[in-house]
């Protein structure tokens, strides 16, 4: 027995959804989901980390989920096991047994699907302060951008999701008379209805970095326009997805629907089961978020299925003169430490002319400019235990290597350092390298160095600087786009080159706003223009594709 | 010099464009431009068979043109030579010109845009009673039909594409100010713009059948998205595609904009160049109508470009029970008989249960239903004036042929003969070939037979039907499923049927609409939910799709 409805969400829910409408079209600052710990109930905030304790060496047990294998291996950046398991059910069952459940779903239509939505994220919102641990301890995020990241920024992005889909639906009528005039003779009358139908079941792949805030756009565009949603998180980051399941569940179960329409399938990277996942022909919509390799593969293989893929991307600077050398190499030297470089929307490539930058101090050269970034780096970074929580932990053991294997592809600015984090002696903590290379050298710092990886590029000129950022972004894609310059014609050319390779671009950035943040409400995410992305997290393309429209039409 | 603007434009059709935004969310009976043609101008309607073969026998030289060859070919299906010669450019130089007059097209903005697409759409309006003639003789649709399918349904339809993409741009802000606040410390401030930006190069192409009405939805969302435009028609029906490249251009340049943004690239059957246009990379989004064959080839090599396509299908209707057997068999004689069913909607496969169906006069068996539908096609066909203007001429030798191989197919119940027309002797004209068939015969009735070809089909029962029309559907995809009932029950076992094959349903037609007729404005043509079609003409995933949206920020 359910004790409320859906269409009971939807009014408890209608007023923050209104505003989350007026914020998708004004897209001024709007946050609905406090970013501030203290804003949260001050007991969850306590009891958190025995909270997450409490879910470690045991069994995520999810009601009603009886696993065909049990799924284990998660290990905390932070350098401990977490030893929990999973279960992994039957895959081609629990595809067959979503596309049954899809109908009740989809007749529950758009108010009933955007209210069971919020009141999801509601809960997960509730649960943020547990959820911090469960991203920190599998992305290797500090624990404040774990949290901030990892929930409210997340919750945020999920209800831009829910907004962009019920603006979209809304905007399609339910009914229509439709009555066509006939001269002298009656008018051809008829009743028609419009359905909006999903496309099928649909999957989301997560990543190991943000398990949480790539992985809430695909599942709530998808769930709110009708489609069942398995969550496939990377292996090494199961339990935020786990936890972010369950609530889902719960509230389904609670207004009477299948929970099974958000289910929850574990893996390992020793036996992968996203290929088989997506090649199943009941699966129509597929959200991604990691490599270039394995997202082109989706796009190439899983045909039958709309895809929507982030992937990787040269994220670049352009710099051509400064008003302020110090702020600038401080805002630089924040977003190459924050979370070690392991963001989607870090720079990599900080294109410089030889012949140095003008400032209202004079000419700085070049390798004056890139001494500067290394000064301001390693002071930001002087005091450990602030720089432990800035670059939190190295997520994966290939970005670990990546350092190592990168030192020699340039000339050292910086050298990466370990450190050893004040609570977790087993952290892998690592700081910024930092090269120098040649423009020439574009097979250096045009491929994707993952990581605390960032390289200083002398070029000819701005000019040549802009021609080289323009080939890179449209041969590797990038999120982020960052110029410095004192004039408004060299800023203009930035913008046009914006355009041309569709990519984000921040200007004069020398504040406390960085390159590689993206606000929900306010930023798109990706422009899915260019090869790091095929969408936009979130815009009205990233929802209608979702699903279709079918009518029906009868004689009054 | 120009003398309007492109803002003059839009202040212009502003009224139109309002109304016709509301129009595409209430979904009601709307059409802004009349199909009847007495509402035209006296003139124009008079001298357009003059004005037709004015044209004919000549070069059809559009202002800036210079061909690298002279294209000529097209034939009337009434049975004379066109005559007329047109300039093929050279393609990747055109292709060139237009990627590098994009950024003029892009700066104007979605306002100055939707001006001008409203103006090409007046003066396409205005030329409405010759570009019937175009159409009648390249297509072979009779003359009312070649008018209002070829000029203000069309015409309908392209405002509808320019409606969607207004309602899709102004929800995105030009620029916003984001301010977050920081507690006790200033609030963090950000200028931030929000340019539309297209994709690239369009490229639309254009089928034999219906010259403007599927050519104008891709057309005008690609152009009003801001993408430069090529249209590239079907070698055999060229003329109402370079009327309209014509106008456009006349338009873009007394605005002071660049002709090339809409451009025509006329090919022949022996040489055609469609593949190579869409395989330009600068190509990034592609329409087509046509053959499954060639549409899947599009959606499968053309990677780097957004495809959309409407394919064959096979279209079906299934009778259970009818209150009035005459009324219905006459609807459906009307449906098969229309352009002699070279409509991507026509019906195909009749699904009738071999015990018959029940009438008000107790039991119809399935020979009799039949039976009864030859009789109502041969009688409604029985005056040969009004037979050949319904039926219009068969438009490819294919498709004349096809009749022929068919016969062999099933049992007939109604044989096709042709017939002369009144005026036209040498017009290849035909009436519908009715065949019966076995629901087990499923290899003869679910492959697409183009032209007037249908079949009555034997199957156990209604429950049975709907199983085969489902396997059908799915499989082959179609736009239109009829259903005729007078039991609830099975009504809305066919809604249930329409929702999970992703078909428009049209139920118990038995007046003045038909099943292969699609209204703008409150008809969706297609769902894109089935292998018929990978888009539906048209809705906002139409449109959205065209462009991105490039954001950049500074510090105020």
């Amino acid at each position: 027995m359910s004790n409320t409805s859906p269409a009971a969400l939807f009014e408890r829910h209608q007023e923050l959804l209104n505003r989350a409408v007026e914020a998708i079209h004004t897209r001024e600052y709007w946050s609905p989901y406090s970013e501030n710990l203290k804003k949260y109930n001050e007991e969850a905030v306590k009891s958190a980390p025995a909270d997450f304790k409490a879910l470690c060496d045991s069994h995520f047990a999810i009601e009603g989920v009886t696993g065909v294998k049990k799924i284990t291996g998660e290990r905390s950046p932070y350098g401990f096991d977490l030893g929990i398991s999973y279960d992994q059910p039957d895959m081609n069952a629990l595809v067959d047994e979503m596309h049954a459940a899809l109908p009740q779903w989809r007749d529950v239509g758009a108010k009933g699907r955007v209210g069971v939505c919020m009141e999801i994220l509601h809960r997960l919102n509730e649960l943020s302060p547990l959820m911090a641990y469960t991203v920190m301890h599998t992305s290797g995020q500090g624990f404040m951008m774990a949290f901030q990241a990892g929930a409210p920024h997340a919750q945020d992005r999920a209800l831009e999701a829910v907004a962009y889909g019920w603006d979209a639906m809304k905007g399609i009528p339910e009914t229509a008379r439709w009555n066509k005039p006939q001269g002298k003779m009656d008018p051809l009358v008829m009743d028609k209805q419009f359905h909006i139908v999903p496309r099928g079941v649909a999957l989301v792949v997560g990543c190991s970095t943000f398990p949480t805030w790539n992985t809430y756009p695909g599942l709530f565009a998808s769930l709110v326009t009708g489609n069942p949603v398995i969550v496939k998180p990377h292996p090494t980051a199961i339990l935020p997805a786990a936890l972010t399941v369950k609530v889902a569940r719960e509230v389904l179960k609670e207004v009477g629907l299948n929970p099974t329409l958000v289910s929850l399938v574990p893996d390992t990277v020793a036996e992968p089961v996203t290929k088989a996942l997506a090649l199943n022909p009941k699966v129509k919509v597929i959200d991604f978020t990691g490599s270039s390799a394995f997202g082109n593969w989706l796009e190439d293989n899983a045909r039958h299925a709309r895809v929507f893929t982030e992937k990787a991307g040269v994220n670049s600077i352009i710099v051509d003169s400064v008003s302020d050398l110090k702020a600038v190499t401080r805002n630089l030297a924040f977003t190459l430490s924050l979370y070690s470089g392991q963001m989607c929307t870090t720079t990599q490539a900080i294109y410089v002319p030889k012949d140095g930058i003008n400032t209202p101090e004079g000419k700085v050269s070049f390798d004056e400019f890139a001494q500067a970034l290394a000064t301001a780096t390693s002071k930001f970074l002087s005091d450990n235990d602030r720089a432990c929580m800035v670059l939190g932990a190295i997520q994966s053991d290939a970005t670990f290597q990546r350092i190592d294997e990168c030192r020699k592809l340039g000339a050292l600015v910086l050298d990466s350092e370990t450190r050893q984090h004040p609570e977790f002696p087993e952290a892998r903590i690592c700081t910024p390298l930092i090269l120098k290379v040649d423009g020439k050298d574009k097979a250096v710092y045009s491929e994707e160095r993952f990581g605390p990886i960032s390289f200083v590029i002398a070029t000819e000129s701005t000019e040549d600087s802009m021609r080289l950022a323009r080939e890179v972004i449209n041969e590797e894609g990038a999120i982020t786009l960052g110029v410095y310059s004192t004039s408004d014609a060299v800023l203009q050319q930035a913008e046009e080159l914006a355009m041309d390779v569709k990519v984000a671009l921040s200007c004069n950035l020398d504040g406390g706003v960085f390159v590689n943040q993206s606000a929900a409400f306010s930023d798109f995410h990706a422009t899915g223009g260019n090869p790091a992305a095929n969408a936009s997290l979130t815009d009205t393309a990233f929802l209608v594709n979702r699903f279709v429209v079918v009518q029906s039409r009868r004689h009054v």
